[in-house]
């Protein structure tokens, strides 16, 4: 698939999540619900967060894609995730996983590898701190922060892949993504998003909201990335810092149309051994 | 009641927040927590959240309406629900109930509906799909949105009224309102009010604002409801998307003063079988 | 230390957050985790939030400082924060302690008074109705918000920083401090700041982040307050309400350099008996 196949494909996504609302169910962290909704709200898409084991397969199930967010896990938010997770893959529901502070701390890195190695997860969306110590490439992270990467990205990424049968999207300055036997870069974005908590998190809710209209988790995932690097560019050049930033955030991926996408997302394919 | 006299409790209303500065306490969904503290403040009331079983019966105390939103529902927070809700009842404190997502999962209608029959429940605040799905009236909600309306929204607020022994707002492009005797409907709003998380919780928490000042729950849940949605008529004139609308409608709420809302809110009466 | 000396340590503490980027381990209030990780990155630093009884020790060894916050208290909250403080105390890692509500209900009040009794808290901040809660100098709180002020505030702070052997900071329109034997007032500010929820909740993420570069207890909590008051009085500039002013004052914290800090910030020094 050439670049402008890319850019085409990543358009007719955003026009899909337009017409379809997809539903996307969140079992995330406490700090980020409300932009992860409302960005989710702002794309086109539907949010809803639920956690409660009474009833996250019962909601997962009216689902388009369902997200878990490991940022403030407990073993009561982890069953729901399991709860949620198993009825996803039952009922072919894409499950995203974004695996806040993998690395921290041994809690979270054992969680995280439980739940890939439990779940049937669609896409795995980490930095390269996070995805380092999940894969065992190295990396290093302080907090949910990463502060240092892995030496050859696509690599980890494809190594991720392979290993959980998924679609791993390292993200940073440029977004590195394989699904095992194709690679891609997204070149979208902006530093003031590092400024902003949940800004990842986000990341990972639209990937939710793009896989939910299209199959292939490669383009969905470099198509969410893509666009909400796009309209970070597009937010930054109003913004007088990262609080005015993350308004014109919402206003941009509300605003940004199928058409500005197609011309401005940046994907560029890579070459995996 | 004419339409004039209406907009002049709306705005007396509005008037004795500003004075009294009442306490709402509120347990709600982890979402909206943020914004509807924040709309609470803008409003001129202030918010408390507490939700620990061990002191819900003491803060309650304290305050001048309780407001439960069911949004991220689970056992350990109906539990607090239903001990600061009959404590309310006790001392008189009017009890405001949002039953976010009632109808897209069991658990979620079969909690609301219990909620509904173990508590006196002062206003009951919903979109179309969860009014219809508590009330069995029809209308469908995915997730927390409501996707199919009730064919007559003023019965259904009527006989919802008349069941529960409450009042019942029924909140969309045109809010419509009945305790069981008399109809009132309310045209302020802006659709991007749909595009931000938590508005419909907002307007629940506002409606424990003026619940606190204004004994009669007709109208004190009408006035909220048009003066919320004439806030956002304002904010919606300089927004640029939904997250400069976000900021701009703290703004507006803040800002408005009692003889705007006399002139700008827009109730009027329904006659009703 | 003269007034000048204050204003130089402030600047000098931001120019080392800025450089050091020190991790700020908070447990803390669902309804203010979003704008206090927001607050955490614009002033330089980088925030978590971890709660799980399984990762709390783990998580404060990475540190710079521990920031409790009892705003939405529960039971296993409480238990969270008495495991992450003690391994901090450990370890040598600053506590801040911010007693959100302590008078509104025992449970919060009891609850403070533990966590002091019990841990080794360096910073103490609330407003005077909890801090005149916690030392029984009187003050009142209904909900989170104080009241009622006490008669002669540093008296009541150097009475609290000798009780528990910490720092105790008074915040409101003036900010009095005291370590027990020094005291300091702080005059920076803006009224809009009681308009927006979590406000004292941020500046007490704030000292977390200044007690993580600065070993004097008084000066980091003085010269956190000072400038996050300085930054309030930027964007108080261009806000038209209380959401515009949110939104632009984190992008004044970010946009605040030291210089500007060292001419701008107001610290006095106060005689203690």
């Amino acid at each position: 698939m050439s670049q402008t196949d890319w850019s085409g494909r990543a358009a007719e996504a955003l026009r899909r999540i337009r017409e379809r609302r997809p539903l996307v169910h969140q079992i995330t962290n406490l700090v980020v619900m409300n932009p992860t909704a409302n960005a989710t709200l702002a794309i086109g898409a539907s949010p809803v967060m639920a956690h409660a084991h009474q009833e996250v397969a019962d909601m997962v199930q009216l689902a388009g894609a369902l997200v878990l967010n490991t940022g403030t896990l407990d073993p009561d938010w982890i069953e729901s995730m399991l709860l949620a997770g198993r009825r996803a893959n039952e009922l072919g529901v894409p499950v995203i996983l974004d695996p806040v502070g993998a690395g921290a701390t041994p809690y979270r890195t054992q969680t995280d590898l439980m739940l890939l190695s439990t779940l049937e997860v669609s896409v795995l969306r980490g930095n390269a701190g996070e995805i380092g110590a999940l894969t065992g490439a190295g990396g290093a992270v302080r907090g949910v922060d990463s502060v240092e990467g892995v030496a050859d990205p696509l690599q980890v990424a494809t190594a991720g892949a392979r290993r959980w049968k998924t679609t791993v999207a390292i993200t940073g300055a440029r977004d590195v993504l394989s699904d095992g036997t194709r690679g891609v870069a997204v070149d979208n974005g902006h530093p003031l998003l590092t400024l902003v908590t949940g800004t990842g998190c986000t990341a990972t809710a639209l990937i939710g909201a793009f896989a939910a209209v299209e199959e292939d988790r490669l383009v969905a995932a470099a198509s969410a990335l893509a666009i909400y690097g796009l309209a970070a560019e597009v937010a930054a050049e109003t913004a007088r810092g990262p609080g005015t930033f993350q308004a014109a955030l919402f206003d941009s991926l509300y605003n940004l149309t199928p058409e500005e996408a197609e011309a401005g997302v940046r994907i560029t394919p890579l070459p995996v051994d």
